[in-house]
């Protein structure tokens, strides 16, 4: 993690970012070497911003009321999940829980001390990697199981129309893949929509 | 989390727990209303004296070199997950994504604060929950794959047995599945396993 961070830090519309907290953010930033690239209102411009920018994190600082500013961050990382630490007073157990169900890597209350900012970002970023590796294997196993629900239903859709076996049918699928050099569950998904087509 | 939550604080061996690093743990914890049940060190002990109290979380003080403590906690919590906050010194890299592999769900770096261990432990629960839910998720649809491959060796092999199409083995299964009681991949494994069984 030795190369320069670009971050983001975003604040609740209505607080400036020339508060003493985010002066304090700021301050802790730079002191730990990272590169602070913009500070942006949580407005609805806020997923175009972050699209624009394409920071390596987010660094949220919200005083109070964290959900409202949360509600943007989701919709700003929705397609392409970022690190995110929110530093905050809202201690409120909603508040938490709906940061945890955004993907907030570090969720700090009351803890913004500069010379801890270093030390925080670099947990947020192991725990990213790690959540990440987790939803990865997760994608995978339900795009397997999409899969094979897939071919399974082309493979009784081809033993129907003509009268083959299991075996043959899924022979038949195999050959139709390399012919068309296409995976096993996209040739099975073709038939289906041809079936569809045809009614 | 209103209940009083039945903490056990885990120090190095190495170190005593009436370091005054363990004291700010205790007086945070008490300040906050929590119940510390035991304070034990991280050796072979441990997996059997954690299964014993059962505790709802592990808070662990490692002031350096957390990854050795964090060994004997991956052990304790093998079979049971539990919330596990760190409180250290410890900022090398390679601790973190350890304790983030072994499911740590708060890694605090020089933020031993008595103020800030009831909004720590809070966002601990918050995330240990969520993580579960994950982790719960990944569990189903691996074993939702699991149980469709073993259905899917059964019926192909009662197809091939009895010499029947794709439908009629798969009534077959639901017809013995049935007059069983049991779940269709149960029986579908219990099939396969009489099929080892004569070779």
């Amino acid at each position: 993690m030795s190369r320069k961070l670009r971050i983001v830090l975003v604040h609740p519309p209505d607080e400036s970012d020339a508060s003493l907290r985010a002066h304090a953010v700021q301050a802790g930033l730079k002191k730990a070497g990272y590169q602070l690239v913009a500070s942006l209102p949580a407005d609805f411009h806020l997923p175009e911003r972050i699209a624009e920018i394409q920071p390596d994190m987010i660094i949220v600082d919200a005083e109070s009321d964290a959900r409202d500013v949360l509600e943007h961050i989701v919709i700003a990382t929705r397609d392409e999940r970022r690190p995110i630490v929110m530093f905050t007073e809202d201690e409120t157990e909603s508040s938490m829980e709906a940061a945890m169900a955004a993907g907030v890597s570090a969720y700090i209350v009351a803890g913004l001390q500069p010379e801890r900012i270093k030390p925080v970002l670099n947990v947020a970023l192991a725990r990213f990697a790690q959540e990440q590796k987790l939803l990865a294997e997760l994608d995978d196993t339900r795009m397997k199981l999409a899969e094979r629900k897939i071919v399974e239903r082309a493979k009784g859709l081809l033993m129907a129309r003509h009268g083959v076996t299991e075996d043959k049918a899924y022979q038949k699928l195999r050959t139709m893949a390399m012919n068309k050099n296409l995976r096993l569950a996209e040739i099975a998904q073709r038939i289906l929509d041809v079936e569809d087509l045809l009614g």
